[in-house]
């Protein structure tokens, strides 16, 4: 049992990755309390009879307490699993002046930096720094709560200029205590490389399902089962999942992903030109290339 | 033991699916004599040490045979498991009239179709029948037939206008023996429909790949593990598999794979539309949308 790097940690918005983070924390850290905020008096008696935090508060109830200092001084760490647009509000609520690390899970960050910039103005420290603890799953809610949902993943941590460079460390030790692998990366550029490697091709397996269904559907539907191989099938896994969240995502990360949507349209026009009048030699160029970016972008 | 359906089967061209094949054959009907045409002496000493087929044939020394009607009149079954481009060239080999059903393994139709139309050109009747076992596998070569590849996969079943009915229902029979679901289409309903749930999604998923990794490729690299979820390695699972493969499909089925990466190319644009002007309910409706359209594709 390693000795623990937060002591009290607050984890405001039990979700399925708060909640899974508290189970992780309680495996590693047992001797941590570990505090929710939650939005409703539901919530709460269902966080209570799962007995994975030590207490629960409601919000409207902890925002309203007086003398804000006092209760949020309680914890070293505070960690907002609410949605990215409820974060940018959330986080005023903080006292500016607090020796909590403060992190997040969203997972766009341009826009969440942006809120921190603004409120932490002119302020020489902090301890804000960003997470996106790259992991999830397509069920949600604390009730779908997973053990090892963190474990082996990758998370990103952004921090700001003013961000303290002690309160990153620890913040990082704590991700890799929750079995981890850690990379710090600036906002644009995160938001930049999340657009190509899962905004966009969730939007694009969307479509392609759309299409498919579009012009295909009701033919595929004569026959005993699905006219589609394992290749079809495992491009369409992510389709349509959890519409809300993806609607929230594209809407934190509309220009990253629009810029790539559209170098992903022109690739495709420079190949349908070369269907209607290039080579076989070009066609198999095609497939030969993408085996080459593979290797390179996954496999090695 | 069911009784064989065909008691003497020649496959021409023993690859992974004419191996595998064999070995399907041999395990459901032990009481059939398989025969296998292969190209070179090497993949027939390969072949005979795999004790998987009675006889090995070399292509060149098959077709030299005087009499062809007697040597090819020793099947009742023949099955093509070589390239579409191939058997168009290969079927023009057996004579016009024999007893034997006569099918392909091909997975493009139309011009198989129409090869075997010419060929037979005022005949009133044969017993060809185009087939499309769908199925397969990463790997390809006799040496990694798989026992078990046809089971509970969907087999299309294209005849012609002259093909012998009777033919049709033997050939019926016999995949469905070999663990298959079957289903009657027609040629040019065949390549629509796998333009959209197989050619061209195996061209999506290579763009995806080639495009992700020229923009942020490099980034990606510098992070201790790949910037990825699940959903973007799904995606590209099929990128640049098997170029030379699916270049001869793109050279057979073009006409239909450049309509439907048109279509797809509409939606693209309409998308990229609907972000730069649309509202964050059009943009909830496209994953809603995809959702509907799942369930009605591959779901329900």
């Amino acid at each position: 049992m390693s000795s623990p790097i937060f002591q009290n940690i607050l984890i405001y918005g039990l979700g399925l990755m708060g909640a899974s983070l508290a189970l992780t924390i309680k495996k590693q850290f047992p001797n941590s309390k570990i505090h929710a905020i939650v939005r409703s008096q539901e919530s709460k008696l269902k966080i209570e009879s799962m007995q994975i935090v030590h207490s629960v508060f409601i919000e409207s109830e902890f925002l309203a307490q007086e003398n804000p200092e006092k209760f949020w001084g309680e914890y070293d760490l505070i960690v907002f699993g609410t949605p990215v647009h409820l974060i940018k509000k959330q986080l005023t609520h903080i006292p500016k002046k607090l020796s909590a690390v403060i992190t997040d899970m969203g997972s766009t960050k341009k826009t969440i930096i942006d809120a921190v910039a603004s409120y932490y103005d002119g302020q020489s420290d902090h301890n804000y720094i960003s997470s996106h603890p790259m992991c999830g799953s397509e069920l949600a809610g604390a009730e779908n709560a997973i053990d090892g949902l963190y474990q082996d993943k990758l998370c990103i941590l952004t921090p700001l200029e003013n961000s303290n460079r002690e309160g990153l460390n620890r913040l990082r030790s704590f991700w890799e205590a929750m079995g981890m692998r850690t990379h710090v990366l600036d906002e644009v550029s995160h938001d930049r490389i999340l657009a190509y490697l899962s905004h966009s091709p969730h939007i694009l397996s969307s479509l392609m399902v759309t299409w498919a269904d579009t012009h295909v559907g009701d033919e595929n539907k004569k026959s005993p089962q699905p006219i589609m191989g394992g290749g079809f099938r495992d491009m369409a896994r992510i389709a349509g999942s959890n519409p809300e969240m993806w609607q929230a995502i594209l809407s934190e990360n509309r220009l990253s992903i629009l810029e790539s949507l559209k170098e992903f349209g022109s690739l495709l026009e420079k190949t349908i030109h070369s269907l209607e009048s290039g080579s076989p030699e070009e066609w198999e160029k095609l497939f030969l290339d993408a085996a080459q970016h593979k290797k390179h972008l996954i496999e090695s």
